[in-house]
């Protein structure tokens, strides 16, 4: 049995904006720890990881594993009828057909209650070994998320070129070519750790919908190395993350 | 003649957009007691009532009764044009052919006078009795639009029940059910007088419209009997009101 | 060889978004006394004319003509991805190929380039007399765009009529008819000088997108004479204006 509470819904509704517009259903896995969500995206092409820890909640209590298979979009709707100072309290039994969504308002005058079917999904849970980086640099995920918008406009393709000097992302299309330079410094919060410069290209819809994660965090973590998935991190306060994988594309990039 | 003017255009306009959603066309009976509308919702299913007193009027004078058969989109338009803080003046002759608004600004810089043409429109007055209700419910206007507005995306359907111990909205759809409570209180300013429980479940969609007339009052008002028409009304002030009929859906609900 | 830099992005974005709108192509005329861009809009019928002296900018440098031929939809893409208090230089070499816009941020931190192709364009430039007008207006540059959109939903046809009583704009279509009236005052600071009075009629839509340019000025300057084209003027603070022209209908108005 799950019965988790949080003192405010609005962490749950920017979880879920986080993850519906990359995975359309998921199955969210209920320990005493916490909760675990892992799932390839609708094209199978990244990975999203979610992990939330059970002191994150006013109140958790799991004495059996649970996995509740979700319908994402559905509990995006289900979150847009909450207040986000609402307290919501998420219940399942053992063996679950449903989930139930309880949200109060202050002083209790008001309370909702929904209840979700649950989906029934096979998904395989992946090791991910998280082993070092070459690269590590943390920026503003704002400023993440307006590159990313903006090197869209360019090309399908954007180039993240790390180094000690600072980070290059570079598009390249028919209406020019665009070159944004952040170097580490006070004033913007920008800070490069390189042990080895890398230079990769990735599609840019994918990092487009990650930096839907954005209100989660003020900054942003991206992880590069060499022939190896980029990693985008939002830390979720001190109790989690959400964590984004994507494989460079293969060709070199022209720059 | 006609001639009634308005110190500020926003309640009229408010009035308007109350009522250009529900009724395309409508006959304004004007006579010296004020101004009266009553039609059948486009789909002939809910009544829409608007009654506004002279006295709502900075200055009000009809020496001979006047109907006026208003294209309600177009008179959005026109008010559209106008500032909200703008003077209003309405003006029909006897058997008109056409109503005229002005607007004036403050200081008369700025005079605009827009000439909309009259429809012939036939329409019976119905004598609706305000019988007593078992149920009377006062509420937020706002907390009513959102309840209404949440539970349409669950089903079509949408059961009211009222009780001594407080209103319940339920919906049940594939997404799954939704159940909010509300009970009487200070912090939510809602009030419950039930002689009678009722239960009854309405189409969504005609709730909804009535919300439109939301920024007219702060309150509304629900009058609930078994087999009676729901009575949804938003007062104007101390000078009116639209009133809302509509009809309960005939199968019992499933709650 | 041309570099002009500007502290703050923003006019550009302002200048850029007046002509995007009526013009989709045109070639910026760059000389050591500032810019110059002169294209018939899109339907070839009516005149827009951009003046900039090398004043307004911090930097200025073009040591031989350079003749820019711009898509200014890209422009404007590029534009977007500015802040508009960043700083922006634009760069080209003698016979360029293309343009090059750098922006930087207070502190340097971030720095973006963006390189756009330009274009092969055929434009005769023509010489416009500024002659005398009999009427010349001076109004709010928002109540003006205000009233040319309140007036396209009643007519594709606005009419002004000035005469030293005030301006009249006037409307008239299927749906009624329109007559807004602006006198000379304070409140509005609207100034009218009249040697002779005239009446014109103007297609609506022309003037709608003329408005565009409204963030560029507070007020905007109409001049108008019997048988000549209407010149709506938006200045750009003291070192230039946006100028359109637009030739009156040939149809005398109803009014």
């Amino acid at each position: 049995m799950l019965e988790a509470r949080l003192s405010q819904t609005l962490l749950l509704k920017k979880i879920v904006d986080a993850l519906k517009e990359i995975i359309a259903q998921g199955t969210l896995d209920c320990s005493e720890n916490g909760l675990e969500l892992q799932s390839m995206d609708n094209s199978h092409v990244s990975l999203v990881a979610l992990s939330l820890a059970s002191d994150c909640f006013e109140k958790f209590h799991c004495d059996r594993n649970v996995s509740l298979g979700l319908d994402l979009k559905s509990l995006g709707k289900v979150l847009k009828c909450a207040n986000s100072d609402d307290a919501v309290t998420i219940k399942a039994v053992d063996r679950p057909e449903k989930i139930t969504l309880s949200f109060e308002s202050d002083g209790k005058e008001r309370t909702a209650d929904y209840e979700l079917k649950l989906l029934n999904l096979d998904q395989d849970h992946m090791e991910i070994p998280k082993k070092d980086y070459t690269c590590f640099i943390q920026l503003p995920s704002s400023e993440f998320a307006r590159i990313c918008r903006d090197m869209s406009m360019f090309d399908e393709s954007l180039t993240i070129a790390c180094s000690s000097k600072g980070i290059r992302f570079l598009a390249k299309g028919d209406l020019g070519t665009a070159n944004i330079q952040l170097s580490a410094g006070t004033a913007m919060d920008v800070s490069i750790e390189v042990q080895e410069p890398v230079t990769q290209s990735f599609a840019g819809r994918y990092l487009n919908t990650f930096t839907k994660a954005t209100p989660l965090a003020d900054r942003v973590k991206l992880y590069l190395s060499d022939e190896r998935p980029l990693l985008v991190e939002y830390p979720i306060e001190d109790y989690g993350h959400i964590r984004y994988y994507l494989a460079p594309k293969v060709n070199d990039p022209d720059f």
